[in-house]
């Protein structure tokens, strides 16, 4: 029973699969290759517009490199006091942007408050150089506490950005996740909500090591591609990440994969609530946190059961993170939950 | 016939097996898997002393890392005029050294000339604030012209490089073709001639993505983790990188991949040369280049051979390099040598 | 009346005099002039033991390059949310560090809470390189609101800087007036209480453009040079820079500038409390905020001073906030406390 | 006798003078002062056509600034290899570019050859994301080896950057010495030559520290503001600063001191050649470089002679470098010329 993150599993077989077929004849390296190209067209019609899709392998690199495409070194990154890029990244986003400034918002379920965020962007003072200047506003989609924005909370966020002149940023590495819930289109909770560029994640939900950045109008791409290789980001045998987001995909798979995830968390908050137990978080994905006396804890983890405590005991009770993923398998639930009970 | 690069090829099937089967199972994610950790111990033993080693997934990353350990944001680093730090990787030293003055150094084949290393090295003011400091030589083995450094001229650059309080970085990128070529052991090549740090080139001789920086003082680490991680090149299904390492140097697979290449640019030479070809290099590894009239290159690409020019057409010649691979079909050789005659 | 900040008044006589005194001759330049070499003997003996000192000529540069000696690119560094390295810089520390994180931790009058501070610390996962990881504390004397540091409240932030391996900065931009509000020797104030770095700031307290970066173990030194130089703030003629400093320390000169611009805040906050007027901070240096109606703060504007709205207005008043220097005319206090009770 | 730098020297008394007379009442600070707004008007003039002028306080912040606005990182910096930039700036140019790469370029008299300029553009790969790009050319206007490059001869650098999409910046430490020797006019010498950003010096010629980044297209000025905050160069007390450079420009004085500097080198000229001393560089400037007998340099230190080598003893002979500045006394040239004559 191993609910420490979706990170944990392996591959979907099908993108496997794919890797091993793409395993054949020369191709062009870096990027240059047909599979790569075809990317295009495909995240294009996924997205129901014309978009510029750059292939990477890690989320941390999609949203340094997203963030340092519309931030300069003097700009303002608004995001979560909770999100992967602020707690997360070892100040990545400070790397790829060369010192920007990233500047914390509250908010609750890790979703940015847009009162919170309004009163943040205020405190800078624009057109004064001693001051960093609005840049970007990132959030992440489904957030670090399994929720999930809903459209119309990502355009009041856009709209708040945009009336500042700022990009909006969608940390997306659980973007499946937060699809196969609001059950919208990809296009509405991306640009017609006023998204200009999105970490699109595959890894987390089934993919070897693949994440897409989509940038929603082409002419903001700018220096990207200079950006990724002198991040060291641009991979030689790039047919192999691209044939895995692709396959990802194709035939719906990341949604029926997501969709699962999301399934299995929803059954073991069933279970939880009718076992009584504290749940702290919105749990619309596939994570639930969970304040459980130390001594439930103890014995979980002595049945066998693998997660994180998410923050320090307190009162004798401790606050623990459980994730599912596309590969959980059902009977880890049932498992988990005897567990509790016992 | 694709002779353009070894990047063009796939992925060892003994790698990509070893993949398929690491596919199983949850293990802990960012390199906290037993698969990454057992990799200390067998590079230490196929290093014959103990070392510190971490995967990555490009050469750029991998070098540039590598850089930003030794190098500070005032240092210097020496490297060859067309070394692939140099002309190739878009500046990633200057961006993870924060700013370091990469020098060039001239010498034949792609080697560094002692001599001129010196005279590069005399020109900085050491413990002048107004000058950068000597920080780091850089040397590529194989280098970037197919040719290998002996175990001596190693040492050579290794005890300048010393003489003035620097390290000694190795682009390993095609690692295993000098040692092919050489014959020698990997520790005598590295460590025992004065290396400080290796980038372990895996992906060009038969990997998916995979290279390892290699640390031959653990204590020279330092912040690498940290700096791995604020570019974005901590993966989180760390094993599947891992895997690919461990198979490659297990059973001797590197090497006798790369003996495979090397044997066919040693065929492809000898063909060459017995057609009264100009070889402009001294075609060591898996890499030869040649000078031919233009018609011949225009028809070597019309009967469907590919390689890059390597130098602007001159006095009606043209520069090309031809590389072989570990997957390079043997007859390429000869319908190349056949498209040469015609 | 101009209270908008000690920034706009000029040169005291003596140190503008001793820059004239110093133009004769020719002398080594950057920095290798005996004037600058003699202040490190002159600032030893001001703080009581071997110090290492750098003249730079701005508090932005003189605290980003503090934190960069103590912070690498993959450290944190906590200071107040209202500190000028936090909001006044535009970034510069994150540029002088190549991106380190600044967290910024609450405090009344603009003071570091020690609870606050060691929460923040607490976020921080130390050893995983997913997070950034603690190396500075910095705290400003006199704070931005006016307010000062006790030794013990020095020392108390101190040993939580330690104990976490961190290293302690002072701004001191304000140094002379904290000190001449505490009596207390500059040894007590920094060193002998934990502090590590301080920015002995000249140019608030009469220096034409002035400041000291004042390391008191000089093996902390490391790269300054160098940095400093990257920086561009090694200037040619250094020693009209240094001889404001040696000026400024001689014969009690800035204390006595910092005890006459205290004492003249000190006047208007005694005539302000008889007018009973809202005072907003602790007024224990050069600076005092207010809450004035709207009405008297246009009045007062209209009578000709000027100061800072440091507040949004609300509810009708407005929070200023009123500077007096070292060369403030007396007649400026009674003028201003005239106009408010007109 | 001192001929190490003409930084050796002081302040012009009239420079001095201003600094005092500027002295008095209070002015806003960071550059909102009436005399700072002034440059704007007196640069505009001067050079004949609406520029945007920015006070600093040293050259390498000058030219690090001015090459930022120009370079992004990824970009490539053309220089000649004897330059400030590349040699005495321990890498501020990197730095401020956050890791652009500065390729050299040779040329006689510390003059950039067209040619060889022409020849390493050629070498990156436009478009190519592997490549640094081709981003600016700078050039040192009088040279570091005290020559001085004609209207002609800029212009011809110019049209060669330009058609590769380039900016051009000169580095005009010495930009009075340069054109008290050509006698045409400032806009001649750059923005009708084709220059886009000037780092005019005055310090070397007068000034106690002031130095101007002149853009000649204002649009060009982009982000300068706040990389100039970012970099700790925006000063306080800016008028005395912004003083400096009014009264340089103002009835000449900065032209005279640079004939008189010049005037002073060519008499030593003159005084060498008469007396059979080998003069290694072109002095159209104030500075001179010889080769001498090893013993007569020794000699003319005993002598009381200051100056530096320039190059390492060789075959008995060092080249010395001699510069003469505006405060130069005359006698110091007759009496070095008797030294040398014993």
């Amino acid at each position: 029973v191993n609910f420490t993150s979706d990170n944990t599993y392996g591959v979907a077989p099908e993108i496997l699969a794919a890797i091993n077929a793409a395993n054949t004849g020369t191709v062009p390296s870096y990027g240059r290759d047909s599979g790569t190209h075809r990317l295009k067209e495909l995240f294009s019609r996924l997205f129901e517009r014309d978009v510029a899709v750059f292939p990477v392998i890690s989320g941390t690199a999609a949203n340094a490199l997203s963030l340092a495409t519309f931030a300069p070194p003097h700009g303002a990154i608004f995001c979560h006091a909770e999100s992967h890029s602020m707690v997360d990244e070892c100040g990545a986003p400070e790397f790829y942007t060369h010192g920007a400034k990233l500047i914390e918002v509250g908010g609750a379920n890790a979703k940015l408050d847009p009162i919170l965020l309004e009163t943040a962007i205020a405190r800078l003072r624009k057109g004064d150089s001693h001051s960093v200047q609005p840049a970007v506003v990132t959030i992440t989609q489904a957030t670090e506490r399994g929720a999930v924005y809903t459209v119309q909370e990502v355009q009041t966020i856009s709209r708040l950005a945009k009336g500042h002149g700022m990009a909006l940023h969608m940390d997306g590495a659980r973007f499946a996740n937060a699809l196969a819930h609001l059950k919208c289109t990809p296009a509405d909770l991306t640009w017609r909500a006023g998204v200009d560029v999105l970490s699109f994640g595959a890894t987390k939900n089934g993919a070897l090591g693949a994440e897409a950045v989509v940038f929603f109008d082409p002419e903001c791409v700018k220096d990207f591609e200079y950006r990724r290789m002198k991040g060291g980001h641009l991979l030689s045998k790039m047919r192999f990440v691209s044939v895995q987001l692709e396959t990802y995909i194709s035939n719906g798979l990341w949604l029926r994969q997501a969709e699962r995830a999301n399934a299995l968390t929803a059954k073991l908050v069933a279970g939880l609530s009718a076992a009584g137990v504290e749940i702290t978080n919105q749990p619309q994905t596939n994570a639930v946190f969970v304040r459980l006396p130390d001594e439930t804890v103890a014995r979980l983890r002595k049945g066998g059961a693998q997660f994180y405590d998410w923050e320090d005991s307190k009162d004798g009770k401790t606050v623990i993170r459980l994730v599912t993923s596309f590969a959980t398998p059902d009977e880890d639930v049932s498992r988990f939950l005897s567990l509790v009970k016992e």
